[in-house]
């Protein structure tokens, strides 16, 4: 099987124009096929405030109302996801933006737990394979944002760290996938103030110790669940570390495995 | 040679919901190959003027500055592109959103023309045609909005009819074209006040005739030759008419011809 790299950047990428331009710069030369997951930063939020919304929340959750959706469509699915498209193109990578809705390559459903209505959140029922195999075989390199969408015309606001979870599980039975989320430690911390404490492999007994041991930090839970749903089915690699690591492999990082 | 449909539409349809709706359920009908190319609508300058954007002019005509450029790639990549892609997925229409920096479908340099700097307004130089050809033969709708890119990064604001035309163009030599431009009015009119007035053929010996006349309104003439060219460029057939065209081909319309 061919190999295929997913990769994941959230806001420390994004929010400073220098640090996406270097990492855009690695993540092109990064050889053979690959797809691009990217988060939303502050932007949106700098957006909202300037139209006077008011973010609204539940439990300590943001709630999607309808003018936070059109909000972050524009800002995800447009200004973001266009400019890292164009920049890719800058250094020959022949790169395609793509929300959930386009080609309907991410399904999803507006969550309601309980009681609870989190707005126009979506969680993934599933992803366009097919679809995104032959994008990717014919030397595209697809470019996700966090919208997706119902199937019935409504677009939903999802979690990146999702999309890259689903993007590498449905591409699974296809290549030999490697998923890298890089965020902004080098990795799953022994003590979070100590960026030298790096845990460098993770299994999921040792993932299940450091759980009941309260090492692994209340931020880090969802991440990691996400990396073990991944393994579960069938990503071959999942890596944790600071997006310097597409550069250098050898560079400090946290890999998982089951 | 397979038949491909490019149809145009603009603010007078994008503007109001029910209007786009209905639009994009005739559009999602249309059997076969077809590609769709959207304007922007007032939404961008309702957004700008609630961002305190000034509107900056030359001669008539508005210049994108960075800020403007900021708003339309946000509202016609992001917010319309998505909205209209997610209705043509619920009307079981494949659609899948660009700009032309995605698959680097569509290059532009920034026009300068004289002295006069428009800011971010691009002047396409070609379309990828081959590109564009598998995602149709693929039975993917791809839907263009009215942003394209340089090839070094730079994002441009572009002219939606020019779009048309080039994408019309780009794929006459793999189609059978025929380019639809749905606008305001019924047709080309002999009388800007009559509405029954629509010359049904036009070729281009007539149109000179016209355009001697004064027939030919001001804001017709570069539509026309939008019109002209692509028919010059290998373009079937090319239609001008309202947005109900596309379900009632009887409707009364302007059929162009060399």
């Amino acid at each position: 099987m061919e190999k295929l790299q997913v990769v994941k950047i959230g806001g420390n990428v994004i929010n400073s124009k220098e640090a996406l331009q270097d990492f855009l710069k690695d993540f092109s030369r990064v050889p053979g096929h690959k797809i691009l997951v990217h988060g939303g930063g502050k932007k949106a939020s700098e957006l909202s405030r300037r139209l006077g919304i008011t973010p609204k929340m539940t439990g300590g959750r943001r709630i999607t109302d309808g003018e936070t959706l059109e909000v972050v469509t524009m800002v995800y699915a447009g200004l973001l996801n266009k400019r890292i498209v164009a920049d890719l193109q800058k250094n020959q990578c022949n790169a395609l933006g793509l929300s959930g809705a386009d080609a309907d390559s991410i399904r999803a459903h507006k969550r309601v737990v309980a009681d609870t209505d989190y707005g126009y959140a979506g969680d993934v029922d599933g992803v366009a394979s097919e679809t995104i195999k032959y994008l990717v075989e014919r030397g595209v390199t697809p470019v996700f944002c966090a919208i997706t969408h119902d199937g019935n015309g409504q677009l939903l606001n999802t979690n990146a760290d999702t999309i890259a979870r689903e993007i590498a599980s449905g591409m699974a039975p296809h290549f030999e996938v490697e998923l890298t989320y890089c965020f902004e430690k080098p990795g799953v911390l022994r003590d979070l103030e100590d960026d030298d404490s790096v845990i460098e492999r993770i299994d999921l007994s040792l993932y299940e110790e450091l759980h009941r041991q309260g090492v692994i930090s209340e931020g880090m839970l969802p991440k990691m669940k996400n990396c073990f749903e991944a393994l579960e089915a069938g990503v071959n690699k999942v890596v944790l570390g600071l997006p310097g690591l597409l550069k250098d492999r050898e560079q400090k990082h946290t890999s998982l495995s089951l």
